[in-house]
């Protein structure tokens, strides 16, 4: 399985996975500006994935800091806190993520700084650690809801890459294939930056998981050919009644899939459930750079000063939803009953 | 406007559509085999506009006819057209100008062959210009459903470079802007070979018409947020009961029109217009190389030896269809009853 980040020495080494699968290229992070670039320019991305290097983020802040004052230290670590939050305002596992290293921040606030810096390395791998267990989980209960052949359709990466290890929504296609259940996957491009075809088809070839590969267009010809079985997408936030943000073309994929009459599954941990925000209308949609729409790589396609529109994000509704599988189980409508007996609230 | 293609002293010269907006290079047809190629590689494209060039390309095949005799000419034309219909099957156009230009030949076969000749370019020239008229027509029908203000979706490229000029889809647009109802446009990028962004992009703002570009999966997103009044797409085949086959992607845009209740427009002349065909379902559906998803440009974006799906087109059932904008007029359903009355039928 693809190892997207690992932690030794104090250092932080990323997969670079603006450049996969042409360049296959570590990324070594040894300031917390480094992690935010990281984030900000997509080396590192997917909900999970940038929650668990935000938090070894935070310990490269510490360890950055050169200062004797312990005073000043806490207002460094605020200053590395905001800079790793502003990197990229929807998925809510980086902010999840901050915030529990500013806990243990507190926790230990009158500890000497050495321990300080012990306790929060132990925080962050914790957090590394306990994403892999999650994802297990999610493949242990979402499996049970894959039919024998199923053929699924997923968006974007939702894999090994978008999180510490083995995936939400490929960790349940993982867990199906581990049990032998023979299904196959169609996944989709997903433009602008081309995550399904650089990374999920990669990921699934390098597993031996047969996938077909699609352009986002291409999802409701498929649907309606009826080779599509159930839909699997991952999520970057999820509301307290369940609306879903996750990457562009996720709310395409649930209309087409509710015209087909095709189950539609979101899977994420629970460290991705925002039960502070009533429901999908709150979530910030991030906006990214034109440039990723006007050009492929670096081959201008399009006239070069043509207006764009590139939300990185949609929000699908609840009840397009056929359920949410969690690290705790496969969590059906009522969603805000569900997750609130199942989900994480985050202060 | 652009000049998609012109004829003079025996060359069909035709504006490379693979490389705009880029590059804009002319390209010289001085045999049948050039427009064979042109047509098949897509360095022309667009339904109307691949049956002008394959009417020319029925010339150029008269003019390199090199024997003597005339019944070896027959048979030689023959050869000519089964080589122009082979390139692409789905745009019924390319298969109505060669039938109307082997009708040509048919009824001047007693003349000799100067005159026969003649009489093809005369017939060539004909559809050409003919088209122009029909788009002008489709744009003044058109013109009259699209309200004030409208923001209109678009896909593919359905413009002047599909046409012979003046555009089917684009011309509706077009009609409305010169009637100055101060439109815009969103137009999907249309992967995998980027009609939209490279096209469509390019011919709207050249004209100073409002466009901005998006990505296919952000349709759905798009006309959630209520930016879009009305959808308007070209066709490359329309069957006697309504169903439309076009650029893939279409149905899916179909689908999330009739989700958000939006109107959805297809424009074509009656050239597109096949009553030989029931339904949608007898419409051949064109598979394309593999490489065009894999790669965007020259690059390689995935993994090169993933599997790949690549219909070229998809059919979108008359139900989810509003109304067809012809020459003729805007037909309502039910569509067999108006295409029939309103329509073309093949010989």
């Amino acid at each position: 399985m693809v190892e997207t980040m690992s932690w030794k020495n104090n250092v932080l080494r990323l997969l670079d996975q603006s450049k996969l699968p042409a360049e296959v290229v570590e990324l070594s992070c040894n300031t917390y500006q480094d992690v935010a670039d990281a984030i900000k320019t997509m080396k590192v991305r997917g909900a999970p994935a940038i929650g668990a290097a935000a938090a070894f983020g935070m310990v490269l802040g510490a360890n950055n800091y050169t200062g004797e004052n312990k005073d000043n230290f806490f207002s460094f670590m605020d200053h590395v806190a905001e800079t790793l939050k502003s990197t990229r305002p929807t998925a809510v596992n980086l902010f999840w993520a901050i915030e529990r290293m500013e806990n243990c921040l507190l926790q230990y606030k009158k500890n000497p700084l050495n321990s300080l810096l012990k306790a929060l390395e132990k925080e962050a791998t914790e957090i590394f650690q306990e994403d892999k267990e999650l994802n297990l989980s999610i493949g242990y209960h979402g499996n049970k809801i894959v039919p024998y052949k199923a053929t699924i359709l997923t968006h974007c990466n939702a894999g090994s890459l978008a999180t510490a290890g083995y995936g939400t929504a490929l960790g349940v296609i993982r867990a199906a294939h581990e049990a032998e259940k023979h299904i196959s996957v169609y996944a989709d491009e997903t433009r602008p930056l081309l995550q399904g075809a650089r990374l999920t088809a990669w990921e699934l070839m390098s597993e031996g998981i047969p996938v077909t590969l699609i352009t986002d267009s291409m999802a409701g010809y498929v649907m309606k050919l009826g080779k599509i079985d159930m839909v699997i997408v991952g999520a970057d936030r999820i509301a307290a009644n369940g609306d879903v943000a996750n990457k562009i073309g996720t709310y395409s994929l649930a209309v087409l899939a509710k015209e087909h009459k095709i189950p539609f599954y979101v899977a994420a941990p629970y460290s991705t459930i925002d039960l502070t925000l009533m429901d999908g209308e709150q979530i910030v949609i991030e906006e990214r750079s034109h440039d990723e729409i006007r050009r492929v790589g670096t081959i201008m396609m399009a006239p070069e000063k043509v207006p764009v529109f590139n939300p990185a994000f949609d929000v699908t509704p609840n009840s397009m939803i056929t359920a949410i599988i969690t690290d705790k189980g496969v969590i059906g409508p009522p969603f805000n009953v569900g997750l609130k007996n199942n989900g994480y609230k985050r202060r």
